[in-house]
């Protein structure tokens, strides 16, 4: 089969590549419905993460079971199943706390950006739909499989309630499914950070009640502007660098909290401003696994529609351009046919 | 009036200093009961925070009401008081969430280690008992100025409940409280980390179930031998440094809490393994404000005794020798007499 491999910095081709299959009993192989590009890809796609061999990418997927393995009992061939970037066995203590992502058997997801894949201990990670759905629900269903879930996550993290106001740095998917994901917990007051206008319409769409385009010490002090002096009750980082991570800080109130996402690159938090900022701070890789059934359920009944994101669809043989289109934030979030 | 001043390191000394006064209509002066040393303030006098002018020191205090400002309303003359090293106003946004030491319009508490004392901000910053209490209640009451409302904070912001396994860093004070505040929300297992004996009978008598002498890598693989693997659910940090911060962070299970306490001297966290830890990170300088109606109830109800930390009492003219106690660990807690 043909598949993307990343070969260095800015360099991902579409190679042909052994067609997965099953290794262990646990696992199953999928053929995917449709695979995306990842935010998180682009450290990676920009060198900021380094490549040490041509490495099969992407790691986001949904699609019908195609094989699995004996000991699987809970999918069955031709079933529609979604799963998170880490596979889990959510039977484990930290599973069984919600934190799939940090499963004491976890196994990350490689070469999703493909016609198929294989997915390890595929009882604990994939959750099936009753029904194989239709073909335009395939976004919006692709989209928990990641970043849908991480901004739900974030906002979580963030312990979004009911009328409170809610701050989110970076318009990235996960922002703007932060920013969704806020909206559906109640959030009174919804503040999004960006500059870009399509962006900033799709951020109003999802709940946004008020966007700002300033960075650094000018979106503190309009963040503070906007809640009388007070700071946010609830700030969603979703970027990862220091600077998002410094004004996510900055921007939260006394007491108030910080769910962060973005995977920090470079970041370092001093201790004692830390301290002093008297914030409570939570994140780390989102535990989509946690969230699956809800969110299948929302998307489903037509409650949410977090395929939006996905501004470009291009076939798997383009995927070199879904990466350029990203990396110059041409777009928000690129589909891929398989 | 006699009182303490630090001129640097290790020079604490007794010296006149002008009795004080009403400065502001919001103020009140105290004829205190007893004052005392707290293991903060070695930071000082260990001359790791510089000190650039001879100061008065001493933070923690309860008495008796001498003096109010005219716009005093809520403590008069008579009432015997505590209060928080930070004054607040108890009104503001920050205050009303709970934050009094994020108070708009807060001011540190200094000179305390004095027979009189000026408290700014008195109606937000006092609470006063119903009536004067007997002497023998005085250190429990004049623990809740700092030291147990900063244990309680630890584990409220480590979201210590019932039948938890909750870690304790740090052996002083605070870190002792800690594990007498974790017995008093519920939980089920308190595992305090000291190599001092007489600190480890008073942690076991304060509701410790085990004690880890270990230190760094073996201390964190004492915890998870303790907790089958998993970590502790929910990890009191009493201590301020970079190793003990490291400490808490390995010991505390994915989706678990850290409460911080400890003053961050020199703590630098990076970004991505605290990411990937999964942890709840929270703390700053305690609400003590918030917890003091709750916390004089339990002393004079006799249900808690965190008095018990004061293992010295001296006359405060010989205050210095209070702090090379409690420098080289003699001491865990040095009560003066004014």
């Amino acid at each position: 089969m043909k598949g993307a491999v990343i070969h260095g910095r800015g360099d991902v081709r579409v190679e042909e590549r052994a067609a997965p299959t099953i290794v262990q009993p646990t696992d199953a192989v999928l053929r995917l419905s449709a695979t995306c590009i990842c935010g998180s890809d682009l450290w990676t796609y920009r060198g900021i993460s380094p490549v040490k061999e041509p490495t099969p990418f992407g790691h986001e997927y949904c699609g019908i079971v195609e094989e699995v393995g004996r000991a699987v009992t809970s999918v069955k061939r031709g079933q529609f199943v979604i799963g998170s970037f880490f596979a889990s066995d959510n039977t484990c203590p930290h599973c069984q706390a919600g934190y799939q992502t940090s499963c004491q058997h976890r196994e990350p997801i490689v070469g999703a950006q493909a016609p198929l894949l294989r997915v390890p201990l595929a009882d604990g990670t994939l959750v099936a739909t009753a029904d194989v759905p239709s073909d335009d629900l395939i976004p919006s269903l692709l989209a928990l499989s990641d970043v849908m879930g991480t901004g739900w996550f974030a906002a979580d993290a963030a312990n979004v309630k009911p009328g409170m106001t809610v701050a989110v740095v970076g318009d990235g998917a996960v922002g703007l499914l932060g920013a969704l994901s806020a909206k559906l917990m109640g959030a009174g007051r919804i503040i999004v950070m960006s500059r870009h206008e399509s962006r900033q319409a799709l951020a109003r769409e999802f709940g946004a009640t008020d966007i700002v385009p300033e960075r650094g010490d000018n979106a503190v002090a309009r963040i503070k502007d906007l809640t009388n002096g007070i700071g946010a009750d609830a700030v969603l980082e979703c970027v990862g660098t220091q600077e998002s991570m410094t004004q996510a800080i900055r921007c939260t109130r006394p007491g108030g909290s910080i769910g962060y996402v973005g995977v920090p690159h470079g970041v370092q938090l001093d201790g004692q401003p830390l301290f002093f900022a008297h914030i409570r701070l939570h994140g780390g890789p989102a535990p989509v696994r946690r969230y699956l059934p809800k969110l299948i359920d929302l998307v489903l009944s037509g409650k949410i529609n977090p395929g939006k994101v996905f501004d470009l669809t291009l076939p798997l043989e383009q995927v070199a351009e879904g990466y350029r289109a990203m990396d110059t934030r041409r777009a928000i979030k690129t589909l891929l046919r398989v």
